[in-house]
């Protein structure tokens, strides 16, 4: 819909006006004619389209129309002008016996402005979209897309792109949003009119825009072959939260510029990701007045959330730390690693300094738009001896960084990111999480004291959106951690995965089960130096083993009623695993869960093979009851299990092998965008 | 849809449960049944409703039903308990020739939980709404609706009652939303069992609820008939920022406890407006293990925006200050206020210290829910000599206070709410807005320097939503108000109002017309001693004057364009008045704009009355034309003038009627929530 521009037109005057091809100009002819006139007539050169309003009664051509109190001449220019007042248009005025009474002309320069966008999400910045400065989500949506500058261009003394005023390499601009500056008309703009690019002080903390310091040709442009030059100085700063208007250059004739647009700003509680970039032609009045803007071209981005990566996603890398007692651990984890097909990545003892819980200070995920998309490591607050890792290690280019910062007194065990997951893609109630939904533990919401993640991180991952998370329970765990308890694997039928949940349940009947057939005398942790053994029936026996046991359930029960809940889960989409676990005393008066064997389901997910905790269970003909359960359960899914040694190294530390690793996976290919929000 | 609760039930034991009426309980009976079980069957007392799934094939009644791996027990209650314990239901386990291997026994007490509010927003809470855990706005919406406890029930040592941490006075609590928490059950829960009442952290900054410290029976929750206790001390706090959950009270029997919410942060940048309150019931475990909650019921707020009142609307006080000089005009306002038929109230110089502009430091608005509406005033950052009035004198109780703190860097003139305004109701492009829309004054947005309304203003008014806001150019004034240049007015027909726009060519044409007629000698600002008289055609042969007014009708042209855009008005809804402007240097190289004389736009609105800028323009056969085209404009609409002489005491002072005077009106008869957005 367009929206006319008032101009005014004194009689017996000429004046020079520039009309934006594509907007008009609302001329009322009543206010400024002569005294005493009836009638007026319009004539023009070509180039210019005119209509009166309201609609005259017919007449002859050229004959006088009436003038009335609200008539109004809607000018249009169909083109760009090829040289400034190269059209022409007057307005005749006339008295009760149609003798002229004065003239008012027009000179008029017309010219083609469109700031552009890839507002259809194709990867190409298409011309005008008339969507451009709106956002809709879904397959059928549209309006740009943004990242947060969050790598670094530079691996050595490097911080994220994001953190410098200016253009850190050249090839910093693949992670910006290229917008396009079209333009045709005279090869200059009339003396004083200019364009400027501004931004509202809301959006400037969010966003910074870099233009080239000439133009770019339209050849450069084509998709796929952004031209960039070779020096960083070229590419000056144009807005910023110092600088919400600045002139852009009128390159003249018909001309393209490219800009290129950074996010600085993950969506937060306090930002909800859309940003608009404008761009207006100014027209002089006189020194010491404003120039008025005319014509307003806006687009509009949002800027990509950051998403997690579930277990059923194919893995690209695998991280796992070096110590001084992890030999052992390391070297079958190598084996399983290489032979899944997947790459090993060291975290070596002088950099995680003996914190060996790689999955805890860190991760991974990624942000995608449609030309650019790379991992980004969400970095915990924990800030373990690991605390450098992500920032040191694994920020560069095309690798991002962020992370929330947290009061050191209200970090708990629970900011660890082993309670931080994420739930493969699911249907809740005819409600599409085409990207699954991310899971977290803290206190029961009815707790007056307890653990839970820090506010600053949750804040962060409700407010990303697209991955909708859960809070579940997982105070009740010494460590408390989801992944003690839960994890998902890939299955060839159903919702496309199993949701494992530990279970004491499980664990008893399995025990029982042997006992009933004479294996009540076979031994758990045979052969563990490090460990007493205990027989099966020495387990069965301690009733207070089983009150715990049967709290521990409960406690998972609940979980397990939210999970059905929350991600539109049957029960058998849901296998009961046999683990157990104890009650140890924290802070002398209330009790918590460990593992009382190697946590079977603290596992790590690598396609089709399961590297799983060796449980030590007791042995029945030679083979581990415990182990063979795990593999008849998970080899129906088509998934082979590999059973770790992580006793002494990990197990005894209150962790396991889930806990002591990391995976970074392929992405989506589910683009977020496409979302019904 | 009812998500059941697992629960875990082993052979060979009675165990007692609570279920609350409406939920139900899943029994995995394979999980806990006797080895080697084949068959079960299930027997129950008549309050017990249970059903087996997967449905078992037809078999004789009572005869065992075969066993499988899913087989799962759903059981309800249809009714609430008289006694703990009153309801039975037992599991029997057989093997292979059914014999039977072990039997489960439950005890069961039922319990009806449920906490209400007022969803259906009709001003009496209901029982157990479908809807009330979610807010959908619109006639046919739903959701609870809380204010902002931002009125002071003391008059005397006042503060905003959502300062207190406690109830400031019993009739405190008619300013906060009624919730209902009505059980029905035993006369006391089972031993161990307890109700909290608990929220977010997120939500805990944003409200508080009290309760009655013994019950309140349910006849005095009768709509309209709370029985308050009299003393403060009968309303502890439950629910704070400091306190996320709490236990309250089980009553036993048929009850019902009200509880007070008070809302304490207004919708801003950071806080859209939802709020959760949730009640659950929590089992207990054993010492040193968190009790569970079983079941969870959640109602959900939205606090009331803050409302401006249009022009249209009907007024109910008139405020003006009394300085040392402006007798006269106080004299006439008293006389236009009372004879229109409303309250005028005089704040004296001793509170004013001779800060005269009392439409600059507050705005007056409301806030409405279903059960309470009040009048409150938003202070500006402006914080002249009469900063204290706002607090000091309008709050009160039923008269809230908001402001917004900015820091003094940021605050400039056009902080001044001169400068905020509001339109009547308006349809545009078929989007309603039955509140109108806020209109403020900036800057240009491609201004690289410029005077703006501070972004905590301007966040807040954002925020609100129900009005969404306008920003026209403002800064072209030297005082930079928008109320300078235009104004709304009441109309009988088109869309109710009319647009009022100065107009210096409706001004040039006027006077331009009188010299035609042979007027041009007539004077304006006869009889002033303190300003020279002007004839018109002096004003006509100043070139430079024309220039400026060119000039300043560009800038209104401007604003005219964006609100004929963004209110959808037509010419026809808007009248150009005659009124000129002058240039005025500012920081010696900008040129700002003042009225050349009384700007007669800068009126105060009482019904269909208007107060108006004594212009003191020509005098034709004794009258003035200024006043005598704008009686023309005005009375075609119905509309009577009143002009009223601020020359010395206001307008030289760059102010006008409008600028001197506050206006509180009458909230709209239109409820916010029924918006659809």
């Amino acid at each position: 819909m367009i929206h006319p521009r008032t101009l005014r037109v004194g009689y017996d005057q000429t004046i020079s006006v520039v009309c934006v091809v594509g907007s008009e100009l609302n001329v009322n002819l009543n206010r400024s004619a002569p005294p005493s006139s009836r009638f007026f007539s319009v004539k023009c050169t070509p180039s210019v389209q005119y209509s009166i309003g309201p609609s005259p009664q017919k007449t002859y051509h050229f004959s006088p129309i009436p003038l009335n109190g609200n008539s109004v001449l809607l000018i249009r220019m169909s083109h760009a002008s090829q040289h400034e007042n190269d059209s022409k248009l007057s307005v005749w005025y006339y008295g009760v016996s149609k003798e002229v009474l004065g003239r008012a002309v027009l000179h008029l320069t017309a010219v083609e402005i469109s700031l552009d966008v890839d507002a259809d999400r194709d990867g190409v910045v298409e011309k005008n979209n008339a969507n451009k400065a709106s956002w809709k989500w879904g397959p059928n949506g549209h309006g740009a897309i943004l990242l947060v500058n969050c790598d670094s261009e530079w691996t050595w003394r490097k911080k994220p792109d994001r953190e410098q005023e200016n253009v850190s390499k050249v090839s910093d601009l693949k992670d910006m949003s290229v917008m396009v500056l079209r333009t045709r008309g005279p090869a200059k703009l009339p003396e004083g009119y200019k364009l400027t690019m501004h931004i509202s002080q809301g959006d400037a903390e969010s966003v910074r825009v870099f233009r080239p310091r000439t133009s770019e040709t339209k050849n450069n442009t084509l998709p796929g072959k952004h031209f960039y030059k070779y020096f960083v100085k070229d590419y000056p700063l144009v807005l910023s939260s110092e600088v919400l208007s600045q002139e852009v250059p009128y390159l003249g004739e018909a001309a393209e510029m490219n800009f290129y647009v950074e996010g600085l700003k993950f969506l937060d509680k306090d930002f909800s990701g859309l940003i608009r970039v404008n761009l207006s032609l100014l027209e002089p009045i006189s020194p010491g007045l404003p120039e008025t803007p005319i014509f307003t071209d806006t687009v509009v981005f949002r800027v990509a959330p950051w998403i997690m990566t579930p277990n059923t996603l194919r893995p690209v890398e695998v991280f796992v730390c070096s110590t001084s007692d992890n030999n052992q651990f390391l070297k079958s984890m190598r084996n399983l690693v290489i032979m899944s097909g997947y790459k090993l990545k060291i975290c070596h003892e002088f950099v995680n300094r003996g914190d060996r819980w790689m999955q805890d200070e860190l991760e991974f995920g990624y942000i995608d738009s449609p030309h650019h998309r790379f991992p980004v490591v969400l970095d915990s607050p924990r800030d373990g001896e690991l605390l450098d890792f992500p920032y040191d290690e694994l920020l560069g280019p095309d690798f991002g960084y962020v992370t929330r910062v947290a009061q050191k007194k209200d970090v708990s065990s629970l900011d660890s990111f082993g309670n931080l997951e994420v739930s493969p893609p699911v249907t809740v109630n005819g409600k599409h999480y085409p990207l699954g939904r991310i899971i977290i533990g803290v206190a029961f919401p009815t707790a007056t004291k307890g653990r839970n993640m820090t506010k600053v991180v949750q804040d962060f991952l409700w407010a990303q959106k697209v991955q909708e998370p859960i809070a579940l329970f997982s105070d009740w765990l010494y460590v408390g951690h989801v992944d003690e308890f839960m994890t998902f694997v890939p299955a060839p039928d159903r919702k496309g995965f199993r949701l494992l949940l530990a279970s004491p349940d499980a664990g008893y009947k399995l025990f029982r089960g042997l006992h009933n057939v004479g294996h009540g005398q076979a031994k758990l942790f045979e052969g563990l130096g490090h460990e007493e053994p205990i027989t099966v029936d020495e387990i069965l026996n301690d009733e207070g083993l089983q009150a715990e046991n049967n709290y521990v359930q409960s406690c998972i029960d609940w979980n397990r009623d939210v999970l059905k809940r929350e991600l539109g889960l049957d029960d058998e989409d849901i296998i009961d695993l046999p683990i157990l676990f104890k009650l140890v005393v924290e802070d002398k008066t209330e009790y918590k869960a460990v593992a009382y064997y190697p946590d079977m389901v603290n596992m790590i997910v690598l396609g089709k093979n399961l590297g799983i905790p060796k449980p030590f269970g007791p042995k029945v003909n030679g083979h581990c009851a415990l182990e063979a359960e795990m593999c008849y359960l998970m080899e129906g899914l088509g998934l082979s299990c590999t059973f770790i040694d992580d006793f002494a190294s990990y197990h005894q530390l209150l962790g396991e092998v889930h806990c002591g690793s990391n995976v970074r996976r392929e992405a989506f290919d589910f683009k977020w965008w496409n979302l019904e929000m």
